[in-house]
């Protein structure tokens, strides 16, 4: 054992607290750790950077109000890049499940600032020092920070990680609609054969499914990308100088080149998180759009031999530790789980709604986590989605065509010329007796009786044709 | 217009309301039905009946302690047989949607009884006149009454309708176990071909299934049955007479013919619905069974052409307005769309929960009606599943069997013999060059070499054998 | 027992069926009636007018595109008037819990008007008859009209129905925003007093709250009043003439006043009922908006005595039926459990996008009648809320003032001249010793020493000016 | 840049792999790290901890039934109880969303335990071998082994961890219940004043709704300890000697010290993780609990000056960083949250019972991931809630009693006397006019007329009385 002290003496307001002697928090952050021994998770980094970059630019703004000294406020704003770059996130262990407001996080994002900034100006040979509440929080309130810093991850998160990756898995799909446009196989409703699509048809609509999705994300943007920034304690703006919301809120704009704005009104977004309860709603809608894809993909795939086997997904791993040379469609399944978690966390965030009163939601740390673990989760499959199976699934044309061929919905052409009711028993017929619609529909003796021409008959039972409206 | 007026004057403490005049109710459930025109849904059917037995057993438990006079107490008890028996239903308009604690169908119950008891007294030539606080409601506030009504009527509606309903579905499902019992056919596991089971094995685990939702029902209803009775406004039973909880939840008890019993912690049982919401959670989990159930079965009877097709489920109606002589599995899609309800409610239901605040939750209507709809949909779902699929579902044993032998993963029984590895590289030629397992097997000379013989060949690809452990 | 038959002999592709002998519909209506004894539900009254809509402008399509007899077209367009004005609502018996594709519905909605148009051809001397498959549903398939009837029915219900009751709650919290905009009292945050706000501020929060509400449902209608229609069976539009979709969509757009789309991509049309899941996620947001709203009312008019008791809601019945004089918050919680009714119908819209396969999804019905009662439920909510509720709201002035003077919290403006750290002194001291903060700040010198003036300390202890940012 | 080569190769039945050269895994391990890079977030300890003692366990059993040598077994087993201790967790680097049976971390095992079993062999002079699947795998498959170790880890988890530490917050409340057992406080339902009950029956109420929740996972525990091992691939036990089953979930059951018992339906049992859901579920409930505790709590001490103020909760921390002094309940705000991410893990759980089909669900690792985190986070919050906050919690006395006489609500022990329509007139008289209940009983001459006397009247209006039925 060394003779060197592991700890060294903080204090705040409730007193003294021993903090570990290479901190660079202080003593809120050390009463945090030790009040919420709860979970091991901490802040997702992109959530981190978004608390520094709004004491970066309050740091701004307060000095050019003049509220702050401005050699305390560049300071502030160099340690405050260096956390956003994600120099210090060791210092950053408070547990998730903290204090509602998330004022532990913002207070060990000032302390740390706070720390980096006096160390610096000591470095340079100043003699001032920066106080944790009144010169990095100042103008401010966990109560409006925090929940910013929320949204702003959020915010850069869909915009800069989701949408992006949603667009690449749009591309892959759409490739894929491009290469099996003229694969035909038959079509399925309540899993019961029906009339003939194209495979490419049913990428193609996969495709567009994901491009909703993107459409829903900037349908929430609006009220994601807006944010209670300088509304402090409780949407009042006490202890704020006058502009303050409109002059951090631009700084921290054009920092981030995020399309952030002011809260329209102030205690609605002091009080409420409705927002991020939207955008995790969007989600949530996006996550089932990837269970139907995914579920769609794997049933085509199924088989080898007793399935479907109309695609063929890409070989990625041994399927079985006991049943050798199988393989199974491990992204699909991956991919449906994450969006079981996208759907559990959305539940979280959404509930956590009724955890506000008055001027405060308090269990913003909680929908953060799960907000950002459910964009960040999204990103990567997405990718992993297209890289590791879209890209490479092929048809299995030959089979698809049989299948098309052999459903006896192909008698749907005929309606128009015998009626629903004469093509139902051609149906019936056909599938009872192991006929094709075509013999079916002559055993008949429709064709005999001239309802239709043999012509006619045939044209009708193209399947290709059948993949569009009538000519 | 008649010159017979259409209303009647009543009062309550708060004043006069003009109510139907032929209506049995009095003021309260007026207000009640002007206060709340939001759902048109009112109480369901077994609501009202457990709280007319509530009222008969109170008057009953008064009585014998010596708080009620016998005649108020005869006429009551009279007056809630006929209401538990559903002859006046429609005299309980108010909407589910209303006061939380329920406090307006109790006071309609009591002020329905109360008219009743009077009319009666009157008939018989009595003076006496009942009141619907003082008589009807005597020993019982909302606070007990409306939440023991709940708990009266889940208890009823589980162990009287939707076990004997599951237990129903169970021996359907039991009776085609036995009768497929040696039908072999595919296992499917990853959607992808594995090793063989029977169809018998198959609905032996869908029985399985539904007997361990019994068993869930079962091990919830402990703490269903647990009756807040007793406890009157806030659990401290103020304003009964001693030993008034246990006398008429034993009357109640015998009344009724269900296990009730006492609520072991009043606090508990005042201010907390738990109870309900575990009873939820049950029913939600043989919802997500029934679901399983119903994919697996609609799949095996997917088809007929271009799907597994490995069994035939029972035609009930034209499948499709377009495609002639489509025929789908509509049970299967009715029974998900009701479990997509059940598990629905339980959101409801559970997240009702925060509607507590110390002595009262005020939620319960709303967890009253989704958690009796739910039973009621569990219990018609369960029966017309038997009834109109189960029990007409046939096998296709040829294609069963041949999918079966055409499973890759048959060569599994082969790793004891030349290790997982060899077995692959077999399973591997076998779907590459469309090869059986035994002509693969052959064909990369594992028998020539005499790592197994052909007799064992033979014995370890039998699909039978597969379908239980080595002998 | 009357000589008259109660039953006709109807038939379908499936053969005869026993239908009752006054009722429009026929042999498919029946077959489902008798299929699905689930839940007595039938479809809400706006489906079955969108559905007869439907009907009318695919006949007029039809007619002008030359593949339906201008004369049948217009008996048709007749009868679907008709039965859209709820004159024949009794003759859609189905339950809710049906086929997943609604066919049967579908199939409800053809037989009923072909019957009708062809008793009035018949009265108007025509031998022409209407068939319900060949004629009603020409160029339709219950694969596209069923979900196109939901997508048309919430439409309307979102822009006719639920935004107006938004719009009027708003206004009802306006203006009450306005009445109370000098009603000083505590913030609160974490529970716990924080500094002052105005009641007018909350109120005004509230409003913004609710309008956040409507442009969240505008945000998703793009996608709610994008329809399948021309897509027919499986989104190739087999069996409609060249231009129908575009045709039939404009005269529904037409016809309805709302404005509907074609689906821009038919086989996610067809698919997937995803933009029913995003809008009913915005109703779920809303949900949780108004749960917030009254929670904070009832908690503020909590009391008389025991509570906050800084407002007073409207009395509009007796509380208890053993506590007397006792009037609680009941507008408050029939909302919060509609909210909650709201939620959980989510879910199950949300979960029955898992019931999607291929070319369709087959929960349908059970997703339209939950998102068709939530939007009404939250449109008598929100009217019910504002007229019983809001508009009667009165603020006990002198108390919240009282408290928001009683607020520590109040310290806060001191941080300018003294610190975080020395007001914190200043906050604790007056709340051990039950002094006000003018007192504490005092009775620590701060004023002695010359750190604050005496003018300076009113001024900043005012909390009126606290109520906004600084001057 | 050293000359040591970073990786080495593997090979399996798809080809050769790159693996970093000092891991102890091998090929299959591999492939999953490179095929799911999705979340970073691997296997719980509990986890690795099941799945070794599994292969233990599977070693002996196999060794006693003569498909093992004795030697491999051993090493085995000496294998696995280093890796069950948590020497090896850094060698289980693949991700939680993978393939949905968990095959990946399944091989995971088998190959670690493989290498330091042949390492050990070696060491000790052995030339044998162990092989990932033909030995460290034998009669076991994915199927049953990966959901079995789930069982396990839950089994363990709820029995060890969570009901201990439910047990503990129960002692806590209970010491609290007794310790206020005549603190008289109001009674609050609908947020309204009622009538009075202890401080010591709230606590002693949430003790037992503690207390119930354990009663909730016990009531679950025989439908989680039963386990599918045995089943191997599909259920039918294919490639175990004939008594396996029995065999090796007696030693994992001595092994483990846990109630394990065999799946009295190994095709319920391999197809379907309703155990799971039905565990979730009763946690899901337990975290509601946890919320109705957590509101009353934090309410209870709202204040100091403008809220209930009944109760002081332990000052753990500053809780802003603006307003000066502010204590905030954190610990109740994180057990909120905590619960909410419960609920949340709970739907995603739920929700992935979707994910079965046929054999086997694929949703097994997403639903491991979520219970498992659920029981270790309701472990560690029941903990903490009772270390920090229950044991520190004081009454105070007087202003709960204050408000107790305060409530008009204690006019209710008067309707015996004169019935409850004129005590809602003096209820309301008292509100009205600012009198105490006895003043108004008086002002309204009911003493003066003799329907009660004064001292009838003390006995009724004592505030302690109230808090228990009549004597």
């Amino acid at each position: 054992m060394s003779d060197t002290p592991e700890y060294r003496i903080e204090h705040d307001t409730m007193g003294e607290v021993r903090v570990p002697v290479n901190a660079l928090y202080r003593a809120q952050t050390q009463r945090a750790v030790e009040n919420f021994p709860i979970s091991g998770k901490t802040l997702e980094r992109k959530h981190i950077e978004a608390l520094a970059l709004i004491k970066k630019a309050a740091a701004r703004a307060n000095a050019e109000l003049g509220v702050l000294d401005g050699d305390l406020a560049d300071a502030i704003a160099d340690a405050a890049d260096a956390v956003a770059a994600g120099q210090y996130d060791g210092d950053f262990p408070i547990d998730v499940f903290q204090t509602g407001s998330g004022t532990s996080s913002n207070m060990n994002t000032n302390e740390v600032i706070a720390e980096l900034a006096t160390r610096a100006l000591k470095a340079a040979g100043s003699e001032k020092t920066v106080h944790p509440n009144d010169h990095v929080n100042a103008s401010q309130s966990s109560n409006d920070v925090f929940p910013t810093s929320v949204h702003v991850a959020a915010t850069s998160a869909l915009l800069n990680d989701l949408i992006p990756a949603l667009t690449y898995l749009d591309a892959s799909l759409g490739r894929k609609a491009a290469q099996f446009k003229d694969v035909v196989k038959s079509g399925r409703t309540h899993l019961m054969d029906a009339t003939p699509v194209t495979l490419g048809q049913e990428f193609g609509g996969y495709a567009a499914q994901v491009r909703y999705g993107i459409e829903r994300i900037e349908a929430s943007l609006p009220r994601v990308a807006e944010v209670p920034l300088g509304g402090t304690a409780v949407g009042t703006g006490i202890n704020t100088p006058a502009g303050f919301p409109q002059k951090v809120i631009a700084i921290l704009a054009e920092e981030t080149a995020l399309p952030l704005t002011e809260a329209r009104n102030h205690f609605e977004a002091q009080a409420n998180r409705d927002g991020l309860v939207e955008a995790s709603g969007q989600l949530r809608t996006i996550a089932y759009s990837l269970i139907k894809i995914n579920n769609d993909l794997r049933w085509m795939g199924s088989g080898p031999n007793t399935g479907l086997g109309e695609i063929a997904i890409p070989d990625l791993q041994p399927g079985s530790s006991i049943m050798p040379g199988k393989v199974n469609p491990v992204i699909c399944e991956a991919a449906i789980q994450v969006a079981a978690q996208v759907i559990g966390n959305d539940t979280t965030i959404a509930l956590s709604s009724t955890n506000g009163a008055f001027e405060l939601n308090v269990g913003i740390p909680v929908m953060a986590a799960n907000l950002l673990e459910s964009i960040r989760l999204l990103t990567t499959t997405a990718r992993v989605m297209a890289d590791k199976m879209i890209d490479g699934i092929e048809a299995n044309v030959d089979r698809a065509r049989f299948l098309a061929e052999a459903s006896p919905s192909i008698v749907t052409p005929l309606n128009k010329y015998i009626g629903y009711e004469n093509a139902a028993k051609i149906a019936k017929k056909a599938v009872a007796e192991g006929l094709t619609v075509r013999e079916a529909t002559v055993a008949l003796g429709f064709v005999e009786r001239g309802e239709l021409t043999e012509e006619q008959l045939d044209a009708a039972l193209d399947v290709t044709t059948m993949t569009g409206p009538n000519a």
